[in-house]
This record gives C-alpha cells, structure tokens and sequence, in this order.
C-alpha cells in the first residue's frame, strides 16, 4: 500500500468518516506540535450524540462495548483528517491509543473492548496503524458514555 | 497580547501562583524532553494539604468539582512556572489536560467539572491556552482528592 | 555511574529482566518516535499471567499492590530492551509513568502503591530514573489485574 492510499482503502472497505465531533467542554479537539498530533478523548458519539450509554459487562454486552470503541477511534480518525486539512495521507503512523471503558469492578474484558479501536486503525492504515495502548476501567465517563478513546498520531 | 504578558495578564486577573506542591511519592514534578514539558498529575492542594476531597456529584457538587480543578491547574501553572525558571513566558502553548474526577457510577458531567482547569489556561494563556484534553471518572484517587489533572505543554 | 553500567547494575541489584510480555490485544508493546519511546500499559505479569488481581485496600495490601506496581515497571523494562535492540544504555532518561491502581472508593494510597514501580526506575537508571507520574484509582482493569503502568522513555 502506497502512503497516497488511505482514503481509497477507507473507500474500499466502506467506511465513512463522519463530521468531527464538537468538544464537549472548554478545550479544542486537535493541538498539533513538531510532528506529533494529539487528538482529544472521543466519544462513541453519532450524530452529536452519544449512541453507547452505560456499563459494559453490565448494562451493556461486551459486543456492545466493542462497537462502541470502534464508533470512537473512527471519530479519532475524523479529528485526524479535520487537523490535516482533510488528507490522512499526512498520518505517518499511529502512535498512541489510551481506552477508558465504563465498567463495574471485576470486569476484566477491556482489551477484548479497546480491539475494536485497535483493529479500525490497523484496517485503515495498515502496518503504520499498529500503535501502543492502555487500557483502563472507569467508574464513570463523561455523558454516560460506555467507552472514551484518546488517540495520538504522528504526522509529516 | 504579546508573549511577554503572561506574569502581567495573570496579576492583572488576580491570580497569584502558589508554591509548586510536593510530590505525593517517589517521582519529579515536572520534566523536559525537547520542546515538551510534562507536569505530573495535580492534586487540589493548597498550603500543602488536599482542600477537596471525595467523590464529585455524591460528597460534592459540580461546582465543588470546578473548584477543584481549576486549583489542579494553578498547581499545574506553578510547576510550569518552575520548571521555565519562573517565567511562564516560555510556554509556548499549552497541549493537553488529563482530568481525573473521583466520582460515583453514573455521573456524567466530568467536561463542566474540567473546565474548571480548561478555562483557566485560557484565561492565562489565551489562544496558546486551547488544549486536547481527557476526562475519565476515577474510582478512587491519591489522598481521597476529588480531582488530578496532568498537564503537557510546550515551551521554547 | 556511566552511561554504559545499566546493565551491570541490574545484575548487581539482582534484577532479572523477564520475556517481554505479549499485548493482550490488538497492538504493539512499543512504539519509536523521534527520541520518544512509548511502552504500552504493562500489567503484573509473570510467565505470562497475571500473579496479582483484585482490589488493592480491600483483597489485596498495599504492600502486595507495591509488588505488583513493581511487577509492572520490571515489565516496562523488558519491553524497552526489547525496543533498543536490548541494549537500556540507550534509554536517556524515564520521562513519564501513568499508573493505574485497581481499588474501591475511598483508597488513597495510590502513591505508596505506585513508588513500587517509580523507584525500581531509580534504582536501575539513578538520576535519569527520576520520572513525571499520575497515579489514578480504576474501577477495573484488564484481566483482573491490580496495577497496570504506562511508561514513556527518551531514548538515544
């Protein structure tokens, strides 16, 4: 895969991105510094608003939860395209994945939850898209919302 | 404004930094790797003791929560100030928040309670105050804190 | 000490570096970018499971969630051998550990729990050990486990 590919493969593989999410306090979705692109923490929100409430394992299955997460790296990756002007091409790699999953105590499936963020990357940017991660259970999340994913790019 | 303002803005705006805190444990309170400057995660201290304890929305209120914060990051800005030697000019930009807020299952304003920290920067720093920002309930934190906020920012 | 002792010294404490262990998910135990190296969450690991679960303060001690904080920074280390070639002579300096303690509200002892991993850190590299930290309470966290650690390195 040339590095000119990633809104053809996205194409291909039908996936759409959707309008970038507004921040949902004081604070702006993208700061870009040398080549290192930070992008806020999304949430599985779809039309402006959020689509996946609750605790996964609870309130929630965890097939649930993995589309969730899925729903939050791809407005990760929505946030990425709006701070290069609209051509992911620019992202030489995905660095950094940090995943909060709302669930109760003794839920143990986060990495099972979070690969649903982890794979979207990897379909979409290939090798360039295999990034670190943690992956941590929150007692809460902002507006309810079952999982939250930051994301961390580096860009040229 | 121009870069040279910050200690004068801040003056004016009545905000008078406090002494960095002490880390709660085997660690820094700040490092420089380049252009970044990382801050360790901030507790609401004051006069070395945490003023802001429990759990936000249940032991606390919102506005108790914003409180909290926006003494996370005045603690933030007195170690930022440190570490540049005193002189918060150096930043160039402030790149992102963590917050951590310690509350119960099913609370859901976490973005109102951080931007009790978000605005301060923007208050201080204006345009080079706009950050990315996390905002993750916490089941429990250090010394019983309500609120923890990390902070990256760059500096020439 | 000198730049090239890191090793002797790890043999000198008796510190054994483990088999990196494999990600739990779908992403990569590090990542390079420029000077920074990125080590994704490690948990407290040994011959591939995890050896401390539960609730810090409640099923476990504080004294066992020190082990398994330190558990988790030995875990760091393997993975950032093995990203330098296993040579940590390249590692600059620790710049920053997140951790993540597993415990029910009210615990504050997420520092005392966290210095198990903060001061293996200093033990093996002295000065450049010394780090940035948060240190924050989770509700759950993958496979059970009671501490997962982040680590992020400058490496030469």
């Amino acid at each position: 895969m040339t590095r000119a590919s990633i809104h053809l493969r996205m194409a291909q593989l039908g996936i759409t991105l959707p309008a970038p999410a507004a921040p949902a306090g004081a604070y702006v979705p993208f700061v870009i510094s040398g080549s290192l692109l930070m992008v806020s923490g999304q949430l599985p929100v779809h039309d402006g608003a959020v689509v996946h409430h609750g605790r996964v394992g609870t309130e929630l299955t965890v097939e649930d939860g993995i589309a969730a997460a899925r729903l939050c790296a791809l407005n990760l990756l929505a946030q990425a395209a709006a701070a290069c002007g609209g051509d992911l091409d620019r992202v030489q790699r995905v660095l950094r994945l940090a995943g909060f999953v709302q669930a109760a105590p003794g839920f143990g499936d986060h990495p099972k939850v979070l690969n649903g963020a982890s794979d979207l990357m990897v379909e979409v940017f290939g090798q360039a898209g295999r990034h670190v991660r943690i992956a941590v259970g929150a007692a809460s999340l902002p507006l309810g919302a079952a999982v939250e994913v930051e994301g961390t790019f580096e860009i040229a």
